[in-house]
């Protein structure tokens, strides 16, 4: 089931999974890298800004080519201890650079490994920012237009603009593991309600059938992956997240299935 | 003078001169780049291991397409406190990836400024060690041999075997602001003579026409570049080198015309 | 001269001059500490968080030491590319936790050497954001009180308030190599009106004369030191720090000296 | 059973057993300190060297606290890619400060905690170079001696000549979950045999009863605890770590209950 959905091509299914990997740090581990490979389409692999060293980057970009799946870069901020979550007012020639550094650094490990660089995903604090904030998302678009691959996004934010501005395609992206509040700002795991693998299933199905979802309050909305292809993320650091993803991935089997039946 | 002597194809001239560049990091300084890069052939820009950042590699490389001069990686053990001058025992795992990773960090910046990645000189003590323990370099030249670009290194060590064995081009090294012991072995600052501008001179000018240099001890030595192009390195971070750079420099824009006008 | 003026005691002159040093980081060096110790009454001491490693650190406690000045803490953020300057949102628990780590480390070097902590002043942008921000600032404060020594900071915010609120003795600071805005609004370098030493000499008269000093736009303002003990603190980082500081010295010298004699 | 053998006052039990905690760094987790906390006496509490950062050093000071266990310092090379498990070769005065600011940033928290520190136990590779490395051992209990607690050490190493050279209260430490050789040498786990808990349990009976321990090929050999009150070192980072501690402490009660018991 999972092979025949997975696809180590650029081309993107209906609806696709990416997860987070590579995402420990020298001896200390994060996320079951190995046992969600099987389960995704594409893996967002940490380039040692916010997690991942060299030794990571290699052991997971092995794996991934191992299950055939897709891989992205996953920059972050340089702020291991805050794990790229906090705030960190870089300049945009700071941002700009990073991200080269990030990305190319990472690259080096895939040309080794003869996989394509897939897609860009800035990680935690970067990505939200980059929703709001035109400097940091204009200096971070720039440089992920060096590399001529799509970026992963929320769509109808800066994320979307920017790249179209940058002629970067753009892969928008939804998220099932935690809510959104009814005006379509993404929660944390704290503010969501507790999702169970029923949930996830049914969030999942409704987007890709429908292009909506249950907001925390419940009320259905539209989170704007409507009618194109989309990816969906889920996380890869919560106890949960091998049935989390599992159930989301039944889900886009059934759409993928039933989009590629369609006349 | 300088301009017709320095040379930003691949074509090493009879004698060159490198000098390693970018070691700030973040708001420190380092060695003055900006005056040593019109005297030199070749900058080994640091790569955010012992020295480095994304936006000083960015400045650093911007500096040397400027000047029109080469650049090489100029990877070091990841140790800042320590300026990668400190022993520290990665496994072949270790180096092997970190060399990929501070190699391919500093490429994309190179790629981005359409300059190509001249050659690879490992820092400090990765250098010293290379030379040799057998486990690290191999680890180190399997890493190099990824990038298809010359080595600079140590004639007559594991540095010129190993390069050979990983089908890498190998460019023989010699030092003339500090000396060798009478064995050969390459001596720190404390260890050397004091160098005058003339002691220079005169060291790179008989390197160049006898392959011969003053041991620390006066004794004549061959250092390995006899009959061969090779590289001069001289030190940025030693208050004399500017005039340090420039009296080799003298030195070998002398050999090098009388190498050129020879029949 | 000097030497009359400096003290090692806990009791602040009429008005002191402070000066951040131990800024430099392993290899890397930052201010003229050296230089600029004869002319001081405090040094605040980078604890290894924007700069400084325990060497560093070492060394600079023993250099007050010898030059009989007084010591503080100068704790900054954990971020040693961005020098401490750049904001990075650490949670109210980081901020407590970070320092007490950073003083505590610090404070083992003076108990070592017999120095008594005579203060801590945080660096840059945690300075700047403790101003306003009033869960960092009290997160901060707590912590310093746990050490029962002043603390340095600009009269007239949170600094003042909040530590008072923890019931820790506030030294007011004034600066005259950068400026204010009319409003009393500290400005940094690239704001500032060129200051030469007789601007500075100036400004440091007028602040310890009439508790007034000329902003960027010349307007006398009131920056709350008027009537109390204060400390001017001068750049170590700047290339004239050298000159600042001896003029301020020379004001300041000045001020205390009709201050004693009065009757 | 625990509670009573259990003890926060500086007195050593006939044999205790101590482990590395708060071995944490950021968002990355490492042992089930909070698990193993009930079975012990002493934790070792990681520094922010190669492990540890200052907010999980203060939860895990609180945690010991709640536990009513001693409170020991963990320094550790400041290298958290390699876990402080690499060779990495600092000056004695790098050694020397290291020391003094690593148990110096712990000891604060132990201030504000009201906890004493009770020990100091160098980590990984930094205990194993003082075993042998003279000047490295020199300047690290130059440093400790500084603390004027215990260190706990291998015994007939230099860790003992060296704690007495510098009047430094000596405890002596044995190894229950991984092997010496014949030779009495410590081997990792690679070298080591499988451990059941009965092996442990064994391991430390013999250990308390007759001071030997069976070696890797079985062989009993005598590791210099005999006769004196020691400590038992269990790691915190084994799979199985939970039941070894288990299984050592129900050996130690025994040890301990005897010789209580004894006219």
């Amino acid at each position: 089931m999972v092979n025949s959905t997975s696809s180590s091509s650029h081309q993107l299914q209906r609806v696709e999974i990416n997860v987070d990997c590579g995402e420990a740090f020298g001896y200390w581990q994060c996320g079951p890298d190995e046992d969600l490979m099987p389960l995704i389409d594409a893996a967002n692999i940490a380039c040692g800004g916010h997690a991942g060293d060299p030794v990571t980057i290699r052991r997971t970009v092995a794996l991934a080519k191992k299950h055939g799946i897709k891989v992205g870069a996953h920059p972050g901020f340089p702020d291991k201890v805050g794990f790229g979550r906090r705030v960190l007012a870089m300049t945009s020639e700071q941002a700009y650079s990073e991200m080269l550094y990030q990305v190319g650094a990472l690259k080096v490990f895939l040309d080794e490994a003869g996989v394509p660089l897939n897609h860009i995903k800035p990680h935690g604090m970067w990505y939200i920012m980059m929703q709001n904030n035109e400097e940091l998302n204009d200096a971070a678009m720039r440089a992920i237009s060096h590399f001529k691959v799509p970026v992963y996004g929320m769509p109808n934010t800066l994320h979307e603009s920017g790249a179209r501005k940058y002629g970067i395609p753009f892969i928008p992206e939804a998220f099932v593991d935690v809510n959104y509040d009814s005006e379509g700002v993404l929660l944390g795991v704290p503010g969501s309600r507790k999702m169970t693998t029923e949930d996830i299933y049914q969030a999942a199905l409704s987007l890709g059938k429908k292009g909506l979802v249950a907001a925390v309050d419940h009320s259905l909305i539209d989170v704007g992956v409507k009618g194109s292809p989309f990816t969906i993320c889920l996380h890869s650091d919560l106890g949960t997240c091998r049935e989390n993803v599992a159930a989301a991935r039944k889900a886009v089997d059934e759409i993928n299935k039933e989009f590629h039946s369609s006349p």
